[in-house]
């Protein structure tokens, strides 16, 4: 799964289930954040995402680190967001 | 470690340092952060704490819940960050 953009007007809920079908199916992913508002809805959006795989056996964590980015010809400072899962999932053929 | 408030206005390298001295210390650290521009300061202050820790060879990773709170007599929806490390940490006297 690419890098997911989480904006200011991101719907936390649509954005964790982006987050829940990266981790079924690549065991991560990876959000790029730029501003405040839009770290909240990041944020909101992994709790969110923590209920949705919870019935799946499964919890995340994740950890932010900076970035500069280019948005048109400005420099920008991002937040990079790596979501894990923190136990092994159960490969759903296998149940 | 108590769980740290995180407002709007703290410093993110003054609560980086007080994150990184409850891992340290007792191998946790806890924020309490209600409102957005907290919560890009938690944020922030979590991906600098990272950077107080990696040269004991620790890193971090959080996971967010939400929780309701009183502040006075308003309900408010607040989110819990617990920190954990990666790693385990060195003890200092073994080094």
């Amino acid at each position: 799964m690419g890098m997911l953009k989480v904006s200011a007007r991101s719907n936390p809920s649509a954005t964790a289930g982006a987050i829940a079908n990266g981790v079924r199916e690549s065991g991560k992913a990876s959000l790029q954040v730029v501003g405040p508002r839009a770290v909240n809805q990041a944020v909101k959006a992994i709790a969110i995402a923590r209920g949705y795989l919870a019935t799946s056996g499964v919890d995340l964590h994740f950890t932010p680190e900076f970035a500069t980015i280019l948005i048109g010809d400005q420099e920008k400072t991002a937040i990079l967001f790596s979501i894990r899962p923190r136990y092994p999932l159960l490969r759903e053929e296998e149940e």
